[in-house]
């Protein structure tokens, strides 16, 4: 009754965990990607990981993430537990780790964590025998965010028959010091032959970003021209302490994707935006639900991509 | 080793989505009871919607509406996600048709609604490609409770041949002003033949409902001799301003069933109640649980009657 | 594609529900031990329950022990529905019964409940024609955690062809007069031929408990030599009045199981507790962690054990 899909053997993927982009090579990121335009093309369900079982541990709270893990595992077959971040034992003095332990115990095959603490995946992979899957860590990466990215602006470009991004220019604007998702993009779009720009001002784009690969601007609109996609961060209020990111309006007037500035991209120029947007301070609202944006189709991708990369790492365990 | 059910092609159902029982004709109205019987009959768990995602967006909390569409949908073999309401991005500043539209952008099939502003569920509908049904939306409606209502009524009374409700007298009572229960029934009950009266003191049953094709009454005693049915509704303070309900003692006296009203009840006249019960407020608490009663009996016909708006919208969805 | 596991016929096993382990005959505990050892030993997913559903209802939050039951039940075939503490329509003035009845209602085939009081169990089960397993209840029993350390106790000290733990010494140290956690494991263990001595200052571990058929003593120190395994319990301060645990340190002295205390058990003594621990309180960190605890291996042999509590009380229920 269930269609059963045939897994494609990746000599490229070997790793039982996926932690950060940063590290990765562009073969690896190329296997994910590719795996998951398989998976995307194929039925809605299959049994790839019957039988397996994959624990969602997110002691930061993020639904939509969450479900489209929850979605990715579900439909290669494996069942799902959700440790949700309220309920969770880490509330009466248990450790990170110690929760992942405990619950690695029932019998799991996989954990996705995302957790406050910069590492704390690392940490989990380093302490469990099981693969490990990063959902976010403090400010460190957020890798399944920027291989959805990767995938969402690779299809909307034609590029997704060998993902192969080299002569695109794409503009991270915004809160990029704070963010994980810019991390993760940065390591995996300058991977796969982008050019990547970061872009804001120096409290939130400070020069130093450039060690990651990139090139730091604080102009955004002298850029504007050059860009073939923009990708706005969400600002990340709670993160700052002090006035990095200033008023509404000095945000606004630094690096706010507005109707103005919009009209001076490329006719071609994509927008995007990991989400929730704050609307109307990052980007404007009809910005994020015109034909130009890729926000609906970046959340679709996840679920394909999610399902590589689970696949992949459950896979490469069981053959280690 | 599913057992397949074999699919009734239903022609009076061509709707995508459900979001109102007001303005069905009654022959769409039974295809749907005359589905929910059909798959009561059958074996718990079939195929129907395999492959097929449904998703529980409830902006507003009831856990017993929300397991009972989880189980409707996972017993017709689709995965179910739900986006808790307290953990909704909503809380990030998004609307509810955003949140939905993100949800939908996963690959979800059919969206399952409810939230507070009146229209909402439309609203969804609107904006989505995919089957909508509402799980109510404020005063509005709650249409898959009063198919359940009339679906329980039915067997009860016999009338599940064919679902003609005509001669039986239904009283809805209490604060229908704030139902959408009461809407949904009114609806409903009207369609399948019924003769429905709204009970109450005029500030929760103003003449005005008789718009709705219902008639209304502020004797609650008169009418008790000519009911096959007493319909009690939950009072719902939180949706009254200032004193509509007034003292409980003054509540009690214009509009609660006691046990004294109960023994002036047709001895074949049934008690119903969408629960959660005020016991001993709009109900005597032995009443509820006494053999007139058909509360459990509705809380029963929820799934088998979901499981049917399920199927027949998806299955509509596919074939348009 | 489902691996079918042959059910087993354990005749010594004819009860609907488990609802406690005291008043259980020594052959009814060994039929679940070996019950849940045949499903340890077989694949990780089978078609027992198929078509079932099983509902947690867990008034009492317990994140683990609710992860636990859920696997159990799915990797059986089952469907499971969740009732969340918070979500819970018991906040709405409804008893932990009537939810019950209106969950089950829904086509539930077995209940698992934790609450407050103690009996609530045993309640619900007089309520409700379906399987009723206990997951706590107050201060009264918990019966698959007892279930699950004989299970963990007696593969680890290689007992488990026969589920025999006579010649076992077991003390269960620290606050005994509060834990459900002891009752049970005193009467399993018990049943299955071990000697129980229950350890602690008498405010914890008064002379009464020797009606439950253990021994009681106040000298931790003079016993440690005597001990196979120590089973350490979480002080639960939610369940104190006045000052029955003391200060830290006075506990401390008294009871718990420190670096000194364990040098000075048996070589191949083990040490186990039921989590979550108060680390550095009842149980040194490093001890939790070191090659003689068996803590994660009794999270983990509460997946098995769950799984034959279910399944035999489920088909104790159809052929009845």
């Amino acid at each position: 009754m269930t269609r059963v899909r045939t897994p494609t053997p990746v000599a490229a993927w070997t790793r039982r965990d996926l932690l950060a982009l940063r590290g990765l090579e562009p073969a690896e990121i190329r296997a994910i990607l590719r795996r998951a335009k398989e998976l995307d093309l194929m039925g809605p369900r299959g049994d790839e990981l019957r039988g397996r079982t994959v624990a969602t541990l997110f002691f930061e709270d993020s639904t939509r993430t969450r479900l489209s893990f929850t979605l990715a595992a579900r439909r290669l077959g494996a069942e799902v537990i959700d440790l949700g971040a309220g309920a969770s034992s880490v509330n009466k003095g248990e450790s990170i780790v110690d929760t992942a332990r405990v619950i690695h115990s029932m019998g799991v095959d996989a954990v996705v964590v995302r957790a406050k603490p910069a590492g704390a995946a690392a940490l989990v992979a380093e302490s469990l025998p099981c693969s490990v899957v990063n959902a976010g860590d403090g400010r460190h990466e957020h890798p399944t965010q920027g291989l959805l990215d990767a995938y969402a602006l690779a299809r909307a470009t034609g590029r997704d028959a060998d993902f192969d991004l080299s002569g695109l220019t794409v503009l991270i604007v915004g809160d990029v010091v704070s963010s994980r998702v810019a991390r993760s993009n940065i390591a995996g779009l300058r991977a796969l032959g982008a050019r990547v720009v970061c872009v804001g001002p120096p409290a939130l784009a400070p020069v130093s970003l450039s060690a990651l690969g990139c090139e730091v601007s604080h102009d955004f609109d002298a850029l504007l021209p050059q860009a073939d996609a923009v990708m706005m961060l969400r600002v990340q209020f709670e993160r700052h302490e002090g006035g990095a990111v200033g008023s509404s309006r000095e945000f606004r007037s630094a690096c706010a994707l507005t109707r103005d500035r919009a009209a001076r991209l490329k006719p071609a120029a994509w927008i995007m935006h990991p989400g929730p947007i704050n609307k109307g301070l990052e980007l404007d609202a009809d910005l994020a639900d015109s034909p130009r944006s890729l926000v609906l189709q970046q959340v679709r991708a996840g679920v394909p991509v999610r399902m590589a990369c689970l696949d992949l790492c459950l896979h490469a365990a069981s053959s280690a």
